[in-house]
């Protein structure tokens, strides 16, 4: 494959199941199994004609990989310039130009782009810690505005979230397991009615490390549904058959 | 056995790994395995010397399943006097009398009989399903009252639990998964900070229709973590093997 679109240090990943390629560079900022889980976890309403919005794209991983599920427009929000950028060139790498298209913003200003109330579906990899005492900021910067609260936290995701959604539109998020009782809380404040979890395991008899969302918006209290675990590594430190086919689909086997 | 203490419709039950028989009227109620996981699930504080009290006890399963475990008093509360004078039968029957008592009572009259501030650990598997307008209530009564939120619902248990507890006094509860936005939200209300939280399945590759928490009275927010699954039957519907060890100790691999 020639690379004539990469700058110094990027690469190409793919995600041979949806046939999508990301751009990244492990020295800014790179996506990871969660990015993949959430992409799958996500369901599509109708027949995906709705609009998506990824919010917190990074290089855009989440919706691009979600992208190939629906037949609607895919909006990535992205405050970072520079990953905003490399989204950008991994759009017209997978030539979905027609469909998806990056918003460079804060997420808290995305109404001047996107109107209340249209959003079908919202996408969401935010940062998994709060900031507190020894959060190191200005280490490396790009992974720290990934990683921790500084730009946005949960209570003010939740509230674009159900600003941006319309009525039993839904958001699907990734999170870490120890932030369950803040999500609850946060989503319960804006009406945000979580329906279905996954817990995702990284070996066989271990603790969650990982959590997968689906909420809707002004949907009916209660029901939650907890789905089958999701284990990511088998003992020997090879993916999980059920993993394989999430990166490989069915190929994997043969 | 003779069964000099049995009333017509009973039989005696019991948890080999705990080696306590509890007498049952399947007319009545019948305790299940959701009271022996919970009751396994159950931590121990120190050297167990603190109160320990069994919110809505039933015939006793989860309190007297947990004595065991700890060398400290255990109360049993439970409004309906027939199960309660069936604990108090089940109490005798195990020799228990010395650590652990019954209290026929509303559990919001509880205070008194027990001073608030003084618990260490609250065992609850209280009614999990709300009322609605397709409660079946008068049907029969026993089973409505322990089943469904007749007598108590989940805000009232989580302001008596943290009017219970000693500061850092620790509450386990069993539930349903569909239950937890509520849970959640009942517990954050009153200070009972969600530590710990373990999810069982009925069988491999299904939905949890179980919930085992455990939350601490005036813990710091956050910090939740999700234990290993727990799956309760193979697919032949024969306990796992973990559940196995929890009801027969290791005894029954012999």
């Amino acid at each position: 494959m020639t690379k004539p679109i990469l700058k110094p240090n990027e690469r190409i990943d793919g995600l041979p199941s949806q046939n999508i390629n990301i751009i990244q560079n492990p020295d800014m900022f790179s996506y990871s199994l969660d990015a993949i889980l959430l992409a799958h976890f996500a369901g599509v309403k109708g027949k995906g004609h709705g609009l998506t919005v990824d919010l917190g794209s990074g290089t855009g991983a989440v919706g691009l990989f979600y992208t190939p599920k629906v037949s609607g427009q895919v909006k990535l929000v992205e405050i970072q310039p520079e990953l905003a950028e490399m989204a950008k060139r991994s759009i017209n790498l997978n030539d979905l130009a027609d469909r998806v298209t990056v918003i460079q913003s804060d997420m808290k200003a995305i109404f001047d782009e996107i109107k209340p109330g249209s959003v079908e579906t919202v996408l969401t990899n935010p940062p998994y810690f709060p900031i507190n005492e020894s959060t190191k900021t200005n280490i490396d910067e790009h992974y720290e505005i990934a990683r921790h609260e500084l730009m946005i936290n949960l209570p003010e995701l939740a509230q674009i979230t159900n600003k941006l959604l319309k009525n039993n539109g839904k958001v699907y998020m990734v999170h870490r397991p120890e932030r369950l009782a803040d999500i609850f809380s946060a989503f319960a404040m804006r009406k945000l009615m979580i329906k279905r979890v996954q817990f995702v395991y990284g070996k066989p008899n271990r603790e969650a490390n990982m959590v997968l969302i689906e909420a809707i918006k002004s949907g009916k209290s209660g029901g939650v549904r907890i789905m089958p675990p999701l284990t990511a590594y088998t003992e020997s430190n090879e993916y999980t058959p059920e993993v394989q086919e999430i990166l490989y689909g069915k190929a994997w086997e043969k």
